[in-house]
């Protein structure tokens, strides 16, 4: 359909918006659950806003649910194009700075990401999750503990990561079972030790819509090197998060060209220091190799 | 994951968010296309502003992406169950309207609905499109004029409507072929005229997620009974639009409880009046009969 191009909305159409916008408002007048109410109602007035401030056209507003069906249609059990899109629209950030804030004293939270898999293959400590991948060697020591910075035993700690090349063992049909993915429990001592390899800077999938939204804006499809962490015990708030390599490529996201989900905050980046002297966990390692030492602080329920 | 209640945001984690969206619109510097940038920018201080404004929480957020998937895997070539999330929350509508502002002096439009096929079987004026359905039999005689008020002669126009228990065709799989659905060019006066049914009320579909929304909030699925119209030519805008039966149910949206998609438009309500004398066509009507008559105005391009 041909039309005008866009321009300023006239004082009386904009008074017929503002009617309508309080019918859809008052159609939701029932609902029974007051949280539920609210935010559809505040959505419905957001989105009107948004179409009026913008004055969108029907050709528009179709090219936006073709987005939304194509993404619809590429989401399977394993590929999620609608969490995708909210992160790189940085929505899932910004969900997650709010949950931050509702737990002040823990580690903060980051994005899960779409390459979790439920129940990981359990680990031993000081066991290799690389088993034997290409890569520089990362020993990884990290302790749990509270928001007194009392030890806390017994965490189930889900870890995974990319290889060397930028994959997650799920994008690689070749493979013979889970790799750079591992469920560890922490000691005594709230410690979780294991090797690993370094992780690497990777492309978030770009064959769906949300590919096509970044080639068509001049947006990069990387995302900064990062380890997932996963806590989890009865009694405290679940913790999921990342760590992020001091130095790293796409750390600084102020020009706008950083972290394509702008996961990173300062206080998950991390120092991957030059390990020296001999190897932990009786590994000799022919070469350079890191060691990443962290504390994260759980909350109680 | 649990978490407390949702409370006010505080200066500081307001501040960061603010930063954050500033890194997310940055990210968008680069796009070519002046209007695409504007869109996608404004849309994430939207989406940005609504979330923080409500302080959604995680679990929120992933109940919003459950409606989307949903919504996606329900969604087929004859199936759009996006523009019904658009049509029940009036987005659809406002954009109409903003469509409709933007071509002054012709027929408000109104939205196509889920139930339009292309290229709808050829039929000649004066004939039965219901084909001998049951129902209450309608005479239509419309005009098509451009804004000037003169007639257009050879205007497609496309009709589409319910039967007399609410269904379109395409929903009974049973039918053997289209029927309620026809395309007419109009004649030397810019008219077109045909028999059929008066339409239903019907519900809009209630088994996707925009069901299970409508259901949670207390929100009935009713749409007001109309005719669709869709009008094209060369060198004229395409007009698709509905006209309702004045007097019939869910007309009135101001107390929220009306037609579920905001369809209806004060310009759009026409009589429908009981028919006398002798039916139009050469037909014999046995029993009550009822005429429409309206006049469409288009625009040129």
């Amino acid at each position: 359909m041909a039309e005008s191009e866009p321009g300023p909305v006239e004082p009386e159409v904009r008074a017929a918006l503002d009617r309508l916008t309080g019918q859809v408002v008052a159609s939701f007048g029932r609902t029974p659950d007051p949280r539920l109410k609210a935010l559809l109602t505040d959505l419905v007035r957001h989105l009107h806003e948004y179409v009026i401030a913008n004055d969108v056209t029907q050709e528009e507003w179709q090219a936006a649910i073709g987005f939304l069906t194509r993404a619809g249609h590429i989401t399977t059990e394993t590929r999620q194009e609608f969490v995708l899109a909210s992160d790189v629209l940085g929505v899932s950030s910004a969900v997650d700075m709010l949950a931050n804030a509702r737990t002040p004293g823990t580690t903060p939270s980051a994005v899960l990401g779409p390459f979790y898999v439920q129940g990981p293959p359990p680990a031993e400590h000081g066991s290799d999750i690389a088993n034997g991948l290409p890569g520089t060697p990362l020993w990884v020591d990290v302790r749990i503990t509270d928001t007194e910075g009392n030890p806390v035993p017994d965490v189930f700690t889900d870890v995974w990561q990319s290889n060397e090349d930028g994959f997650y063992d799920v994008q690689l049909p070749d493979l013979d079972g889970p790799v750079l993915r591992a469920r560890f429990h922490s000691d005594d001592e709230g410690r979780v030790r294991f090797w690993t390899i370094m992780p690497s800077a990777y492309p978030i999938p770009d064959d769906g819509p949300v590919g096509a939204m970044l080639s068509a804006t001049g947006r990069h499809q990387w995302r900064a090197p990062h380890l997932h962490f996963l806590f989890g015990k009865q009694g405290y708030h679940r913790l999921i998060t990342q760590l992020f390599v001091r130095g790293g490529p796409y750390l600084d996201t102020s020009g706008g060209q950083g972290d394509a989900v702008f996961g990173v905050k300062d206080d998950l980046i991390a120092d991957f220091v030059p390990g020296n002297g001999p190897a932990p966990a009786g590994r000799v390692v022919d070469g350079e190799w890191r060691r990443l030492e962290f504390t994260f602080r759980i909350k109680k329920e």
